[in-house]
C-alpha cells in the first residue's frame, strides 16, 4: 500500500491556514483538500475520477431476500451501459467516467450487446452460489475477481485518475455485503440485517434467517478475510475488494458507496490495514450493516441524502463535495494576496 | 407570493415514480427535484442560480462582539469583487453566477473601486447603529434595504433564474441575527449565543450580554417582524429578506445559507408565511441559533459539512446537490424506456 504523501497533505494544510477565511471556517472542505493532498501527493489536488460498476448475480437470490427478480441484474446493467441508470446520470454530471465490469451475470446478453462498445469490462466468471447452502466462489473465482479489480485501478493509474469510485448492482447483494459486515465487525447478524431496496417485513424475517445461517454455516470455516470473501461474498464484492485494494497499491483515493461497496471495501482494509487512509466513506446508507461497517473502518460520511440505490449513487454525490474543496483550495485568495486583516489581536 | 405549482410537483412525482430505480431510493434527491419543479413550475426543472452576497458593517461591531475588526467587512467586499473568496471560487464550481451588494459598508473604498465594474449593487445606506443602544436601523432604511433585495430578486426572475442564493458579509452580525433568532423563535438569548467566527470564551461571555442586553432594551417595543428587523437586524439582513420575500413574489426558490441568512429568511417568512414552501435549507451552521431557526421554519438541511463562514458558502454547495438531483430527474430512463422489470408481485 503507498502511504499518503505527507509532505503533499502538509503543504495543503499551510495552503487553507492562509486562504482568506477564519481558520478551520471551511470544515469538511478543508479536511477532504488536504486528505486529497495526501492520496494524489498535488498540495493542490484535482478530482479526476472514474467509477467502476460491478455487476453479479447471486445465488443467493433464489432464497428470497430481495424484492427483485434476479433477471433485473442484466437489466440494469443494459441500463448503466446506455446511459439511463441513475448513476449514469450522477455521473455525467459530476463529471466522472463511468466503466461497468460483468463480474458474473447470469443473463449473457448485456455482455453480448455491448461487445462492439468495449465499455464493458469482462472477467468470464459465473454467478455465485448460495451462501446457505456452500461457500459463494472458489477460491479461483476470488483471485480472478480481485485481480480484475486491481488491473481497473492500474488502468486507472496510468489514465491520471486522481480518485476511484466503486459502486456494484446484483439482486440479493445486500445479503452478502451484510454477512461480510457481520463477520468484520463481530455484530449481531439479525441487527445488521435490513431491508435493501424495500423488502417487507416478511422478506426481512426470512433473510435474516439466511444471515444468520450463512455465518453459523461458514463463520467456524472462515481463514482471514479474503476466505470471508469466498464463502460468504460474490462477484461484484470480489471485483470492487480488488479495486480498493488496486486504490492503494497506485496510490489513488478511494470514495466507498453504501453497504455493499463499503464491505467490499472493508474486506480489503482487513487485508491490506495501510489502505485505510486513501478511503472516504460517500455517502451515509440507512442499512444497519453499513453504520457497523464505517464504525469499524472509522469512516464519517461526507451526505446523507437517504439514498438506498447503491450503483455507486452516494458516492458520485460525494465527488461533487470534493470538486467543491478542491476549487476553494486552489481558487481562493490568501489573506497576503487580498490584503485582508486578520482577528483582532 | 406565489405559491407552488402543484401540477408541475405532481408530474415530477409521477416522473420520479417512473424511473429506473425503487421507489423513494433516491431519497432527498426525489425531493429536492420534485420541489423545484414546485417552485419553477417545471416538471423537468433546472438549476440556474445566482447568488447575492450582502455586505454592510454594524455599529454593534463595537462592543467587541466578533473575533475581526470591523475593517475587514470592506477589505472581502473588495474580495468578492475581485473573485479570490471562498464564495466566488464555490460559486464558479457549482456553475452560479455572483452579485455584490453594499448594504452599508463604512469604508467608501469597495464601492469607488467597484464604480466601473458595475459588479457592486449599491444602496447608499450607511452602518447600523448599536443595537445595544439604539434601533439598528431607522424605517427608511429597513424599506430602502428590503426594497432593494425584491428588486434584485426581480431582476433575477426577468434573468431566467431559477434559485435564488443570499449570502452575507459583516463584521459583528451574527450577534444581530441572533437576537432575531431570539426573538422570532422565542428560545433563551443566551443559550443560542454562539462563538461565530472564532470568538473566545471571554469574548463570548461579552456577546451573551450584548444579546441579552439588546433584547431586554428592544423586546417590548417590537412591534411585528419588520419591527425586529429594523431595532436587532442590519443592512445586510434587511437586504437578504428583501431577496427571500421576492424569491417567494417572483416564484424562485430560495436557498439559505447559515445563521445570518436563515435569520433575514425568517423574517422574511414571518412577514409572508406563503413564502415558507419556496425556502430550502442549503447547510446546518455549527451556531446554535441557526438550529432553533431550522426548527422554527421547519427546515432540514441537506448538507452538514462543518462550515461557519457565511458568504452564501454553505448554501452554494447545496447547489451542487440541487444540480445532482436534477441531473438525475431528467438524465434518468425510466422502467419502461429501459425494459426493466419492477419489483416481484
Amino acid at each position: 500500500m503507498r502511504p499518503l504523501d505527507a509532505a503533499a497533505a502538509a503543504a495543503a494544510r499551510a495552503r487553507q491556514d492562509e486562504l482568506l477565511k477564519p481558520p478551520g471556517a471551511l470544515g469538511r472542505l478543508e479536511a477532504l483538500a488536504i486528505w486529497l493532498a495526501g492520496t494524489s501527493g498535488d498540495p493542490r489536488p484535482q478530482v479526476r475520477a472514474r467509477v467502476v460498476v460491478a455487476a453479479a448475480d447471486h445465488g443467493v437470490a433464489a432464497e428470497g431476500v430481495s424484492a427483485y427478480p434476479a433477471s433485473v441484474t442484466a437489466q440494469m446493467l443494459d441500463a448503466f451501459l446506455s446511459g439511463g441508470a441513475a448513476v449514469c446520470a450522477l455521473a455525467r454530471e459530476a463529471g466522472a467516467g463511468l466503466l461497468c465490469v460483468d463480474a458474473g451475470v447470469d443473463d449473457p446478453g448485456p455482455a453480448a450487446r455491448a461487445a462492439e462498445s468495449g465499455a464493458l469490462v469482462r472477467t468470464g466468471l459465473r454467478p455465485s452460489r448460495s451462501l446457505l447452502l456452500e461457500p459463494a466462489l472458489e477460491v479461483g473465482e476470488v483471485a480472478l475477481a480481485v485481480d480484475t479489480g486491481r488491473a481497473l485501478a492500474a488502468a486507472a493509474a496510468r489514465d491520471g485518475i486522481t480518485v476511484l469510485v466503486g459502486g456494484e448492482m446484483g439482486i440479493g447483494n445486500t445479503t452478502p455485503a451484510t454477512c461480510l459486515a457481520a463477520w468484520l465487525t463481530g455484530g449481531d447478524p439479525a441487527a445488521l440485517t435490513g431491508p435493501g431496496t424495500g423488502l417487507d417485513g416478511v422478506g426481512l424475517a426470512r433473510k435474516r434467517a439466511v444471515v444468520q445461517g450463512a455465518l453459523a454455516l461458514h463463520g467456524p470455516r472462515i481463514r482471514g478475510p479474503l476466505g470471508a470473501l469466498r464463502r460468504l461474498g460474490g462477484g461484484d464484492l470480489a471485483v470492487l475488494c480488488g479495486l480498493a485494494l488496486g486504490a492503494g497499491e497506485h496510490g489513488l483515493a478511494y470514495v466507498c458507496d453504501g453497504l455493499i461497496a463499503t464491505a467490499a471495501a472493508a474486506v480489503a482494509a482487513a487485508v491490506e490495514p495501510g489502505l485505510r487512509p486513501r478511503l472516504l466513506a460517500g455517502h451515509r446508507s440507512p442499512e444497519p450493516a453499513h453504520d457497523a461497517l464505517l464504525a469499524h473502518l472509522g469512516l464519517a460520511p461526507v451526505l446523507d441524502l437517504e439514498l438506498r440505490l447503491g450503483e455507486a449513487s452516494g458516492a458520485v454525490c460525494a465527488l461533487a463535495v470534493l470538486r467543491l474543496a478542491c476549487a476553494a483550495h486552489d481558487g481562493m485568495a490568501t489573506f497576503a494576496e487580498a490584503g485582508v486583516a486578520g482577528p483582532a489581536a
